[in-house]
C-alpha cells in the first residue's frame, strides 16, 4: 500500500453519533406526526451527522461515471462486445446516455472518467477526464486482474476525483460505472469479501440467457480458485487487485476520498456496491457517509444486502449502472435535507402536537 | 348523480394501447441494454400512451392538497385534535409543511384547497382555494358521512381543480390530503369497495397505540354496519357518500377530471389511494392515467395493493399524506419522460447493439 493511500485511509473519521439526539429532536419538532416521513427522516439525520451538526445538504453534487475494461470479457460473460465501453464513453461525453439524462433532470453535475478502457486516448472533451491507468485488466479467470500497484493507482485516481469535487464545493458525490463484463469482477468481489457463493449471486448482467449464466458462474469459480492466495489473504487491497477492475478500484477510491472530505456518497447499483464493499473493507468508517441508492435488478443483490444488513433507498428495477440509480437517490437525499432545513416547527407554525 | 358528473365520467377515454409497440420499439432503441431502466421504462411507456403517442411529459405539474374534516373524529380515532386540520391548512398556505418543502424541491406547483374543514373561511391567500362544501362530514360510525348531493358537489370541486390545472397547461397533477381522522373513512372505503376486512387493513394512522387501534377497528365495523344499505347497493357514489370524506371525494373528482383531460396523476398514499379506488369504481378508465406513487407505511397498504394487483413506485416508509409521496413520484415520472425524450439511439450514437 502506498504511503498516500495509507494516509487517506487513516484520515477518514466516523461521524459524531453524539449529535443524534439533537438531530432527532429537531426532526420530531417539525409539523408532521413523528417519523411519518419514514426513510426521508433517516436520510436527513444521517446527512445532519455528516454535516457535523450544521445544515445537512447534498448540493452541489457531482456524479463520476468511471469506465474501465475487463480481460475477463474474453470468456464471453457479456452480451455486448468490449468496444461498447469506448463507444459509451463517447456517448457520455456527448450527453446521450441514460446517466446524462438523469443527472440533468436531477440538476447534478456529471464527469466521465476513463480509468482504463481498452484503446488509446479519446478526443479532448470538457466532460471527460482521461486518467487511464492501463488499457483494461487481465483475465481474472486465469490470474490476478491487475497488480497491487495498478490497483493502488486506480484507488488514488478516485481519491483525486473526490478532492476535485470537494474543492469545487460539492457536498455529495454519486458513483457510476461503465465497463463491459463488469458484473463478473463485481460478483467475484462479493464472493471473496462476503463469503457468498457464485451460484447464489451471479446474475444475467445485461441479459445473458441460461447457458451464458452457467458459463459466467463457472468463470467466477475459476477466478476465485486462480486467485485463491489473494482471496484467503484477507487483505482487501490484494483481493481488489486480483478480482476487481480499474473503474471499480477508482470508485472505491472515490468513496474513500469523499468520506475523508466529509461528503455524502450515493452508491449506485451492483458494480458500485462492489466498489463500496471494497472501500468498506479497506476503511470501515466510509459506511457512515454512504447511501446505497437502489436495489439492483441483479438477482443476487438481495443476498448481498442481507450480508451487509442494508436496505437501499429505491426499488425501481434498474440494472443499467452508469450512476443512474445514484442520480435518482441524490434527489431523495436532497429532499430529505430540505425537510430538515425548511419545514416549520410545531411552535413556530402554531400547530398542536399530538 | 348530477348530469355534469355523468358527462365527465362518460368522457374519460382509455389510452390507445395500439401505440404500445411503437413506444416500446423506441425505448428498445435507446443506448442501454433492453429493459435495464426497469420501472422508469414502464412509466415512460405509460406516459407515452397518455400523451397519445407524442412527447411524454409530466411538466408542468401541480399538486392539490385538499383538506376536509371528519365527524368520525369524535370517536377518538386520531391522536391529533380536529383543529389541527385547520392549523395545517394555514401551515400549507405559509409554506412550512412537508408538502411545501417537497413540492418546492421537485419544482412542482402546489395549491391548497379547503373542501370541508370545520370552522369558517380562512384569510385570503394566493395559494389557498376556498371551496368548502360543508364544515366537516357527519360521523360515519352512526350513519352516512354525507349526502349523495354533498358528495357530488365535492366530486365536482375536484373536477374543477383538474380543469384549472389543464387550462394552466399542466401535464400531470398530484393528489394530497389533509384531514384529522381520515385514515378511518379511507379504510372503510377500502373495505366496502374491495371486500377487505377492517381487522386486516386498519392501521395506526398518525400513531395510535394498540388500544386506540382496537377502537378504530370497532368504529369502522360499526360504520360499515350503519351504512350497510349503501355498502351492499354496489353503487360507488353512494358508498363514497356514506363512508368517505369531503377531501376524499374531491380527490376522486380531481383524478376523474385529470383523466378526462388526459393528464397523468400521481396518486399519493393511503387516503389518496382510497380516493383513487373510488374514482376507479366510478370510472374504470382512470386506471390508465394513474400512478400509485408510494407504498404507505400503513400496515394494511400491502393487502390493498394485492387487491388492486398494483405495485407503487416508491417504498420510502412515508405515512404523512399531504401529497408528499406524489411529489417524490412526480420526480420519478419526470425522469422517465426525460429518458424517453432525450436519450440517444444506438444508431445515432454509433453504439453496437447486443
Amino acid at each position: 500500500m502506498s504511503e498516500r493511500l495509507r494516509q487517506v485511509l487513516t484520515a477518514v473519521q466516523p461521524v459524531d453519533t453524539s449529535l443524534i439526539p439533537q438531530g432527532q429532536a429537531h426532526l420530531d419538532d417539525l409539523t408532521k406526526p413523528r417519523g411519518s416521513l419514514g426513510r426521508l427522516e433517516e436520510v436527513a439525520l444521517r446527512l445532519y451527522l455528516i454535516s457535523g451538526g450544521s445544515k445537512p445538504s447534498v448540493d452541489p453534487a457531482r456524479i463520476f461515471t468511471i469506465a474501465g475494461d475487463h480481460g475477463v470479457a474474453a470468456e464471453g460473460v457479456s452480451l455486448f462486445p468490449q468496444e461498447v465501453s469506448r463507444q459509451m464513453v463517447l456517448n457520455f461525453a456527448n450527453g446521450g446516455a441514460g446517466i446524462n439524462v438523469l443527472a440533468r433532470t436531477a440538476g447534478i453535475g456529471l464527469s466521465v472518467v476513463d480509468a482504463g478502457t481498452v484503446g488509446g486516448t479519446y478526443p479532448e472533451h470538457p466532460a471527460l477526464i482521461q486518467r487511464k491507468v492501463r488499457p483494461g485488466t487481465d483475465n481474472l479467470a486465469v490470474g490476478p486482474a491487475m497488480s497491487v500497484e495498478d490497483c493502488t493507482r486506480a484507488l488514488e485516481l478516485g481519491i483525486d476525483l473526490a478532492n476535485m469535487a470537494a474543492d469545487e464545493g460539492c457536498r455529495a458525490v454519486g458513483t457510476g460505472d461503465m465497463g463491459i463484463a463488469n458484473t463478473t469482477p463485481s460478483t467475484a468481489l462479493f464472493c471473496a469479501y462476503l463469503g457468498l457463493d457464485p451460484e447464489k449471486i451471479t446474475g444475467p448482467g445485461t441479459g445473458l440467457a441460461a447457458d451464458g449464466l452457467r458459463r459466467k458462474i463457472e468463470v467466477i469459480r475459476r477466478g476465485l480458485a486462480a486467485n485463491q492466495t489473494a482471496v484467503t489473504s484477507g487483505d482487501p487491497l490484494r483481493i481488489l487487485a486480483a478480482l476487481g477492475g480499474l473503474e471499480i478500484a477508482a470508485l472505491s477510491g472515490l468513496i474513500i476520498g469523499a468520506a475523508g472530505r466529509r461528503m455524502a456518497v450515493a452508491v449506485d447499483g451492483f458494480i458500485s456496491t462492489a466498489a463500496y464493499v471494497s472501500a468498506w473493507k479497506l476503511c470501515p468508517a466510509v459506511a457512515d457517509y454512504c447511501f446505497l441508492s437502489h436495489a439492483s435488478a441483479e438477482p443476487g443483490y438481495a443476498s448481498i444486502m442481507q450480508a451487509l444488513k442494508a436496505d437501499p433507498l429505491l426499488h425501481l428495477g434498474l440494472r443499467l449502472g452508469e450512476g443512474t440509480g445514484a442520480a435518482m437517490a441524490l434527489f431523495v437525499m436532497r429532499s430529505a435535507a430540505a425537510i430538515f432545513n425548511e419545514m416549520a416547527t410545531f411552535s413556530g407554525a402554531g400547530v398542536c402536537k399530538a
